[in-house]
């Protein structure tokens, strides 16, 4: 039943999976470790969807060294769910209802936009032309009566990453990790809260919120309940998304036999290098827009034919890679151009031939744009 | 790779999954139709998943003969999200933000107490001292200026189904039918909006809400944008639940060959009357608390031992239930006793070895109680 991958998927809006992955899920959906039914058919009160639950709380605790005073959460609703939770859930922890925001991305932009439903929302920083950098974090003016400070540390949109905690004593620091999560190690402590969507780990459905336990108790009045994350805390209110939850598991799992966040960690640095390296030995042909030291390990975007992109040569890109099976390289609308998604799946060797096919396509084409 | 069934689950919480069902989708998780990735790869942007998107959407159109003037919506958060999204979106339809709540189970209770969060709440009956019955309609007390009138066709904790449609003229009808979905034709015509968690139809993660376009447009300042309506049926506003929306396509297929939801319709009867006909000729061994014009098909709640139940016969009656494969049969804490949930999916033989059960247990234990 096994089959060979054809298709090499660079798409930020869905993972890859490992194929041990893939086959110890096909083996479970039909009969999950001789029970005689299959996990998405395993009740969410039953003793072994606890353990699963167990499982990868205790994993992820392990992982990414989860301090004890905080609580991980298991939540619905995606990364723009969470934009409305944590405003929702801690806007409130000040009286006066004011947030910090760092925008430096589509992603952040639309938190902070949801945020001022619930209050007032202060950028820390003069509006950026365009998402190609990040302020200086010594510029950033901070309101003296936030109740945090929210940034996303990596826009799969426009390709940037903050590759560093920002400094600011006291500042109760809320991080959107949804499209780096589990791809480096990460000192949780220095956070009030980080989330993540599954969707970028595999296992879409389930958003993963780590948070400070003394945070918890301040949502505003009109909360909706799947979102107060006090009740999620104190008890298993709403029913989970066991697959979502299940599929987490198989995949920390892998993590773990590859060598923990520090193994993703230097495999994604040496997979952007290369695909970086290609793109600035170009002469121009290849233009990533995005400012040396932002730029994302895990979203590689840049423009084809010049700094401006050339659309007949994008086209003429996009087309020939689907050609030899390298799909969904198409970057958002938004940004437009190339955007190739380095998930912590994407091997090496998978790369090697999108390089190789970006080196030929380069020879091809560079004439015509000099 | 095919095992047979040895455990036969009668859990509320997840569905049992058809056989068939669980072979497709085996083999789409390693190569989707020939694609050479796995369907939980899927992009959500992709051609095929909005091939699968359409196909779903088509199918709940036809089987339920959903009228042009609706939108069909997938949502996250399930049927407690909706608990919050509903009042959201629709109790400002009119200036004093009212609504009518039918409060006949734990879930209604639950929908109204998170509805008087936005606005004002009138529960249309005298408050019930226990969830075994349905006030009369005629006696239901409806405010001039709801915005609408809330019920819970089934109540899958107490056993409870609402087996019509209410009645009044003007009231715009909003209906959960988290638990008895696709289980019987239904006239959308008549509500204003239903909603139907898809965990009870094997597809857990994803919310389906069907809703009359002239009712949007209306939420609450501070609605999240993953909630609102409007912002769903503009648009594929936030990344879809793939895997869960997949899945459902496989079960509409499968209901499809069945025979649609008359077939699951006469099924559900034919088993529901099968286990209330042991219960009522079992001379008050067994005891079912809910009058017999609301007992729900989908949920069958009975006591064993008599009315009040003998906690030790029915620990005894689940630990042999259990030695024979028979699992999740344990009553919810509120209601306590046995509980026996008949998704569309568990067929009349299976029911034949539980019901074979249950008149053994009794010609055991009746003279005990005696």
């Amino acid at each position: 039943m096994a089959v060979k991958k054809t298709l090499l998927s660079f798409s930020s809006g869905t993972w890859r999976l490992p194929h041990s992955v893939l086959l110890e899920a096909q083996k479970d959906l039909l009969d999950y470790r001789g029970l005689g039914i299959g996990v998405l058919e395993l009740s969410h009160r039953s003793a072994e969807f606890a353990e699963i639950l167990e499982k990868v709380r205790s994993n992820l605790q392990k992982m990414l060294n989860i301090p004890q005073n905080y609580k991980v959460l298991f939540l619905q609703g995606g990364d723009r769910g969470q934009f409305s939770a944590v405003p929702l859930n801690l806007i409130g922890l000040k009286d006066n209802k004011c947030a910090d925001y760092v925008v430096t991305g589509v992603c952040s932009a639309e938190a902070a936009k949801e945020a001022r439903n619930y209050g007032r929302v202060n950028i820390v920083h003069a509006e950026l032309d365009s998402y190609t950098k990040i302020p200086e974090p010594s510029s950033w003016c901070l309101s003296v009566d936030a109740s945090y400070l929210y940034y996303c540390a990596n826009d799969s949109i426009s390709g940037v990453e903050i590759n560093f905690i920002p400094d600011f004593r006291d500042a109760v620091l809320i991080c959107d990790m949804s499209s780096n999560f589990l791809s480096k190690p990460i000192d949780v402590s220095k956070f009030g809260l980080i989330f993540a969507d599954g969707q970028s780990n595999g296992c879409a459905g389930i958003t993963v919120v780590i948070v400070r336990e003394d945070l918890l108790g301040s949502a505003l009045s009109g909360c909706p309940i799947v979102f107060d994350y006090k009740q999620h805390a104190d008890s298993l209110h709403n029913t989970p998304l066991c697959y979502s939850i299940y599929m987490m598991e198989l995949v920390l799992e892998w993590i773990k036999r590859i060598g923990g966040t520090e193994a993703m960690e230097s495999n994604s640095l040496a997979k952007s290098r290369l695909i970086y390296s290609v793109i600035d030995d170009s002469n121009e042909f290849y233009v990533c827009p995005v400012d040396v030291n932002c730029r994302s390990r895990m979203n590689v975007v840049f423009r084809v034919g010049g700094a401006n992109g050339c659309s007949e040569l994008e086209s003429s890109f996009l087309a020939k890679a689907a050609e030899l099976g390298m799909i969904l390289l198409k970057g958002h609308s938004s940004v437009r151009g190339i955007c190739v998604s380095l998930c912590n799946t994407v091997t090496l060797e998978e790369m090697q031939k999108l390089i190789e096919f970006m080196i030929c396509f380069l020879k091809e084409h560079q004439s015509t744009v000099q």
